[in-house]
C-alpha cells in the first residue's frame, strides 16, 4: 500500500480487503442499499462506506441563534441545504453532527449500495484503517481546493471552478466522433441539477443556468446526452490508455 | 488515546508524544520560526506540525486552462487567493499542489514555529501517526460545515456562518464587566482582516466591512481591543469552568 502521497488514484483504487470488509458486513447485517434520492441514516461515531453507487452529502445550517436576545434584528432561521460534494465507489464517510450546522447524506443514484461500521471494528483490520484514514486526508485536500474555489468573488469562477474539481476528481473519459459536434474530454458520470450546483456555490438555479450557458458557448464546458457536464480535454495532453 | 469520536476537544489536545517529536525534529534541524505572514515553503509529500502560533492556509487558482483554444471567451488568468482557514499549535497540516489550483501557507503570527517530517518518519511512531489522521479526519469534518456555509446564497449568512465556525473552533473566553459594553462570549485570539474575510467567503473588502457593522449593531458579533472577532455566549448555557 502506497501511503505517503495523497494522489488522486487514491479515489479510484479499491481497498485492499475490500471483498473481506463485504463479507463480515453482509454477515452482520451492515449494508444496505438505497434508491437515488434517498436519505441514508447516518449516525455520529459510526464509519460508512460506498461499496456500489455515489452518495450525495448535503449541510445544512441555523443561524442567528447566538444572538443577544434582547437587541436582536435577525431571528433564528432555516439557511439553504447545500451540495457538499459526492463520495464515490470505494471511499468512506462520516457524519458529525454539530450545532447550528448539520451534515446529511442521500444516495445520488439508484442502487446504492453503502455499508457502516463502528470505529472499533476497524481495530481488527489495522491496514484497513490506514486506508480508510488516508483517504480522509485525500478528501480534506479536495475540500481545501473546493474551497478555494468558492472564495472568489464572481459568480462564474465559483462555478467553473466548482466544475472542474468534481469532474477532475470523478470525470471519465469520453468521445464522441460525429462530425457535427466533436468532443474529446471528461464527462461527470452523475447528472447534478442547477439547483443542486446553485447550492454549493452561494447562488441560484437561474443564474446557474445563465452561466451553464455562458461557460457552454464559450467552449469551456459541454453537455452530453442525458444532462452530463464534461470538460473538453487539453489538446496538448496525451489521452489515457 | 480517544479515537473514535472527532470531537471539537480534538482540537486543543495536544499530542502525547509531543515532546519527544520536538526533540527529534531538533535534533534533525527539521524546525523553523517564522514571522507574521511569512510563506512557510511547504512541499507536497511532507507533513508539517504547528508548534507554537498559528498558520493560515491560502489557496490560488488559475481558471480557463480547461478551454478549446478556437472559440474561447475566456483566457487563462489568475483567481483572487482564498483564505482556507488556520492550523492551530498541536495540529498538523500538508499542501498537495494540484494544477489548476495550489495552496499555500503562511505564518499567521508572529514566532509560528513550524516542524516537519517525511511520513515514512512516522512510522517510528504508530501512534502519533493514527493521532494525526484523526487530527485530519477532524479537520475535514470541519471544512464540510465550512462549505455549508459557502453555499448560502445572501453574503450576510456566509459571512456569520463563516465567523461562528472560526470561533466554535478557535474562540477563548472572554468577559468584559464595563458598566458600558458589559460582554460575555468567545473571541478568535488573532485578527482577520475585512480583506482575508471577503477572500473566504467570495465577496469584498468593502462588502465585508458593511456586513460587519450590520452584524455588531444587531449583536450579533462584538469587536474586542485590537479588532479581535467575538460571538456572544449563549444566555442560556453555563460559562465555562
Amino acid at each position: 500500500m502506497q501511503s505517503t502521497s495523497v494522489s488522486s488514484e487514491t479515489n479510484n483504487r479499491p481497498f485492499l480487503t475490500w471483498q473481506r470488509i463485504i463479507d463480515w458486513a453482509q454477515e452482520h447485517y451492515r449494508c444496505r442499499s438505497f434508491n437515488k434520492d434517498e436519505r441514508i441514516p447516518a449516525r455520529p461515531g459510526l464509519l460508512y462506506l460506498v461499496q456500489r453507487g455515489s452518495v450525495r452529502l448535503v449541510g445544512s445550517a441555523q443561524l442567528g441563534t447566538a444572538s443577544n436576545k434582547s437587541n436582536s434584528k435577525v431571528s433564528r432561521r432555516a439557511l439553504d441545504e447545500a451540495f457538499l460534494g459526492f463520495v464515490g465507489a470505494g471511499q468512506p464517510f462520516e457524519l458529525v453532527a454539530q450545532s447550528p450546522f448539520s451534515l446529511q447524506a442521500y444516495a445520488h443514484t439508484d442502487d446504492t449500495n453503502v455499508l457502516w461500521m463502528y470505529w472499533e471494528d476497524l481495530d481488527n483490520w489495522p491496514h484497513f484503517r490506514r486506508e480508510v484514514l488516508d483517504a480522509f486526508r485525500y478528501q480534506h485536500q479536495r475540500k481545501l481546493l473546493w474551497l478555494s474555489t468558492l472564495g472568489q468573488r464572481r459568480t462564474i469562477d465559483r462555478l467553473l471552478g466548482f466544475l472542474t474539481l468534481l469532474i477532475e476528481e470523478y470525470g471519465e473519459y469520453y468521445v464522441n466522433d460525429s462530425e457535427e459536434h466533436p468532443f474529446r474530454g471528461y464527462c461527470l458520470p452523475w447528472p447534478l441539477t442547477h439547483s443542486q450546483i446553485g447550492s454549493a456555490i452561494g447562488s441560484t438555479r437561474v443564474t446557474v443556468t445563465r452561466l451553464m450557458g455562458k461557460l457552454r458557448s464559450s467552449g469551456l464546458i459541454y453537455t452530453q446526452g442525458d444532462n452530463l457536464i464534461c470538460l473538453p480535454a487539453e489538446m496538448d495532453k496525451e489521452e489515457p490508455s
